[in-house]
């Protein structure tokens, strides 16, 4: 079972309350790509980098069977860059520097090995490269997830939309959720942009978990509460791996399963947060994820008698 | 099985982005009251009001089994007053006025007919007020549950510390947990607070649900995504309540059914914040609950199989 995933791989610098980096591997292809091959693989990335992109991350995704089939490289360019500062509340963020780079020249090819797929991962991106592979596959795939954000909405609302009538499952956080529909109540925006094209609608709200929409229903999931959380750079990426990840290993995309990924997508960000960057999920086991998601269980297991 | 509870019968003036009311009757016992009162009676309340608190009520009160002895009625003085103004968020808000009329001289007296009750739910009101109606019980006890703020923890902290050692559930919210610990992360917050005394904190959240601890354990609620919140006033108090009625119905206090507790007081906010005051509590049967609770199961329900 097979993952196409489309996104960024690229060089971050991250300042938080607890720390600083000043160059670290990210692109939310590459967290995509680490967590959700925890569960599943091949997961096929489609990307661009620079000459800087370092050898020994390209190797690493390898080993774990992230194919780097559909990542072009440009010899004379530097990878995307983005440089950010979070608030002391760590759901905040302000941009100090975003370089585009090998991004001006992005044009996605999707490789031929990679047609066939049944699971498609749209990072975050320019809606119009988003619109791209789904237009290069020959094949639909049984479930395409779209990850956007709030500056798609800003400058490419009218490709976005496009976008948006060929997906099955949209991620947005609380306030793109908001400004995507006019609504300021998450219920009845979510009830509109389901009519917009995706049948499921999934809502981040970091530290304050995540909300699964689909026809009437609704499910919650919280974020597991942590001692600490170093660095917030990833988590919503992460979060979107380990859900296609769960979803493409157990070959099932009904709403009772995709609650079950999002709790899987919770715990993968909860490692995410642990570290700078996406070192600490190169770290973490299959016990270790199984040992979290038991945590979650206890975290939101209850009994009630109706009677 | 009784319940006393301490705390204000008031008037409040509140304006939220959705509506305006210039006089309605709150106050923190009155929410926790008629919460309750839905699972357990007699709710013995220990209050002070004016000549200006309605006679119509007192009289609706005490039909639901909220027992008014411990209510002195000051004849020439008005009721405590509190107006407020909510922002766009409804998760917080301005005080514009605080007449404290019949409050300035509250000393309250546990009436002999409330002596025994195995549970005491302690309204959020000076420390030593607190204080004083633990010290005229001649049993303490099964269960002392306390409400505070963090007006309290900023003219009062002593007295607070005081009181914290003799409960055994402490009710703050997310901000105030931070303030009384000096811990940004709500774990170690937690784990700060529980050795000043309760053996429970529980930490709200607002429309983002509640935290309980207890040791090690951690349980997490979600609040009901409502399509419309119009006054969140009364919504804590009203959460307590639900709490407090569902522990001494059940008569049970291990932390498996404080897990129960959080979600029926999650269920009864969710009604509170639908109407201004405390008027959708006075509407809804044990169908509306129990409807409601199945709700919650849903949105928090899920499988995992971990093999």
């Amino acid at each position: 079972m097979s993952v196409i995933c489309l996104g960024t791989m690229a060089f971050d610098a991250i300042e938080t309350p607890f720390g600083k980096v000043d160059k670290i591997v990210g692109g939310s292809a590459t967290y995509v790509a680490y967590a959700a091959a925890n569960f599943v693989t091949p997961i096929q990335q489609i990307s661009i980098v620079g000459y800087d992109f370092p050898q020994g991350e390209m190797s690493e995704m390898k080993n774990r069977g992230i194919s780097l089939d559909g990542v072009e490289i440009i010899k004379d360019k530097k990878s995307f860059f983005w440089s950010g500062i979070y608030h002391m509340d760590m759901n905040s963020r302000d941009t100090l520097i975003t370089d585009l780079n090998v991004l001006e020249d992005f044009n996605p090819i999707v490789p031929d090995a990679y047609q066939g797929a049944e699971f498609l991962m749209l990072g975050n991106l320019m809606p119009k490269l988003q619109m791209s592979v789904i237009d290069q596959l020959t094949v639909r795939p049984k479930l395409i997830v779209l990850d956007t954000m709030n500056f798609w909405m800003d400058v490419a609302i009218d490709d976005l939309k496009e976008v948006l009538k060929k997906v099955d499952v949209l991620l947005v956080n609380d306030a793109e959720a908001r400004q995507l529909s006019g609504e300021l109540s998450l219920v009845k925006a979510a009830r509109k942009i389901i009519q917009m094209g995706p049948q499921f609608l999934i809502i981040k709200k970091g530290e304050h978990g995540a909300l699964l929409f689909h026809e009437e229903h609704v499910f919650f999931a919280p974020a597991l509460p942590l001692e600490e959380v170093i660095d917030p750079t990833g988590a919503g990426d992460t979060f979107a791996g380990g859900f296609i990840g769960h979803l493409a290993k157990t070959k099932d995309i009904s709403f009772e399963n995709m609650k079950t990924a999002i709790i899987v997508g919770s715990v993968m960000a909860s490692f995410c947060v642990e570290k700078f960057g996406p070192e600490r999920l190169k770290e973490i086991s299959k016990q270790d994820i199984d040992a979290r998601l038991s945590e979650f269980v206890q975290l939101v297991n209850f009994d009630i008698d109706l009677v």
